[in-house]
């Protein structure tokens, strides 16, 4: 099977949306009178984003997830998406099932393929997507204000668990497992949560490379220090159950959580919780934003702690 | 040096036309109201899309430049890009020559970075374009009708010499080799062109995959045959030199030229020439659109010839 049989195949779709998809040398596509548009790229490569292991389908799911997640984290309604990949050779069966994964998420959040480009070469995945937000309310890194509540939705550190498992440094039982590499695996992107938080959240970002270092991303933008209720992260059971060394580390420096860290005045708590709801997803305030420029940790009884955690870094 | 630190020395610029540019989770992006969004997204990979040899600069100038020409060929103008980039490890050397080559094409035709991802991996190169194109003027591949002429920008075939030179099927001098090599990692798009030829080509697609694949898109999607001039087919004096055979395979089965192949009704010769005059750009027309769904090639003398050529198929 040629490129361009592939590419009918497996990706075409008539355009919806756009006024015009796969198959010319763009796509045109139309942004809502008075809407921004948003973008944003990821690239997924396989030993470093995604095990040999992983099911097609769930990849398929992944690689647009991770992408969404940064519309989330910016407040945007999804358009539209273009996907670049390459394959070491044309293996039927893996473009069905990630394709199949891929469409099912896209089709959740009523967006569409609009173009891009496929060809021989190591594993790899490239999405951008598109979406648009209203100029004044787009959720930046840079407006978290001193004072002002910081939460996260979902609970953290289950995909890093995993890793821990496929790495071999951790065992869990099956089911357990199972949960976990779920969470690893088949991340849901928070977008209904961002809508929700537009004109609520002062800042707002997805958790990609783990809590203490996005956080910082947050602080350097905005300018400001943070102090977090270590106890108050919101773990699964099963996370609960580790080790205190490995839960610090899947829970600051974890990875992969693409859940939504954000703040909002003290005084919107009751409108943040009513979005959630809305949203369908739960929130819990782990913390405040402080005017020193420092990240510090607290234990229940408010206690500091001693944590060194750091982001995770592809070069590092 | 980190992930963050990379990004931001060597792709960090101050966000201009963008309303937020790197650094957040998605970039904000204006479309001129009334202005149709256009996306186009490449992927480049070592080996497959360019060799090991190539310099620094000459790559970066080349993955925006395929992507431009993914413009050019909707008559779209530029906005921004995103960029995604994986790489074994940090190689300064690389980045500083990289960076100044995609920066140096990107400022010429007045765009930014705005967004992208880097991560550890096989050397793989992601570049997704925005540009913005009147909806009513947008070049697309299936306007072609019966009698409309055939027209395509610069010379064609030097890339596709280039790369036989490199595989050691050919041997060219020194000077002779540099002139051709300089087509294949240096494409110019021809965006100014297809700005120029809004409302006056009928078609357009640009020649990434060689003039009879591209050429059979442009069939396919207008329902059209062609005839082509073989004779006519505008080709350097170093391709001219060649055997009949390679410059047949250069010429038809090329790959990598960049150039615009479009179509304009007969009676609009002169404003095509002028919309070429005014690009600084040479067009030639190479043959007309028949209402049979066939490709036909002619030499100089209208009689048949039989050519068997096809396009470049990453996966054949």
């Amino acid at each position: 099977m040629g490129e361009f049989e592939l590419i009918e195949k497996y990706f075409g779709r008539a355009p919806r949306r756009a006024a015009v998809g796969v198959g010319d040398d763009c796509a045109l596509l139309d942004v809502e009178p008075g809407m921004r548009l948003a973008v944003s790229s990821d690239l997924l490569v396989e030993g470093r984003h995604f095990l040999s292991t992983v099911a097609p389908e769930r990849l398929g799911h992944k690689a647009l997830a991770v992408n969404l997640s940064d519309l989330a984290a910016c407040g945007a309604e999804p358009l539209a998406f273009t996907l670049a990949i390459s394959m070491p050779r044309v293996d039927e069966s893996f473009l069905a099932g990630f394709s199949r994964g891929l469409f099912a998420l896209a089709e959740r959040h009523g967006i569409e393929l609009v173009g891009g480009d496929t060809t021989a070469g190591p594993l790899s995945i490239c999405i951008t997507v598109f979406g648009q937000v209203p100029p004044e309310q787009a959720l930046l890194r840079s407006g978290a204000r001193p004072g002002h509540d910081l939460w996260v939705s979902g609970r953290l550190g289950d995909a890093r668990l995993a890793l821990e498992v496929f790495r071999g440094t951790a065992t869990l039982p099956g089911s357990a497992f199972e949960e976990v590499r779920r969470s690893m695996e088949c991340p849901e992107p928070r977008v209904p949560l961002g809508i929700a938080l537009r004109g609520l959240a002062t800042s707002a970002i997805d958790l990609s490379d783990g809590l203490a270092g996005d956080l910082g991303h947050v602080m350097r933008l905005s300018g400001v220090g943070a102090t977090v209720d270590y106890d108050a992260i919101p773990r699964s059971t099963v996370l609960a159950m580790q080790s205190a060394e490995l839960q610090r580390e899947c829970l600051l420096a974890g990875g992969d959580d693409y859940e939504l860290l954000f703040t909002a005045p003290p005084s919107r708590r009751d409108a943040v919780l009513a979005a959630a709801a809305e949203a369908q997803v739960a929130v819990t305030c782990i913390g405040g934003i402080d005017a020193e420029d420092e990240l510090r940790f607290v234990d229940g009884q408010g206690r500091p702690m001693d944590v060194a955690a750091r982001g995770f870094d592809h070069f590092a």
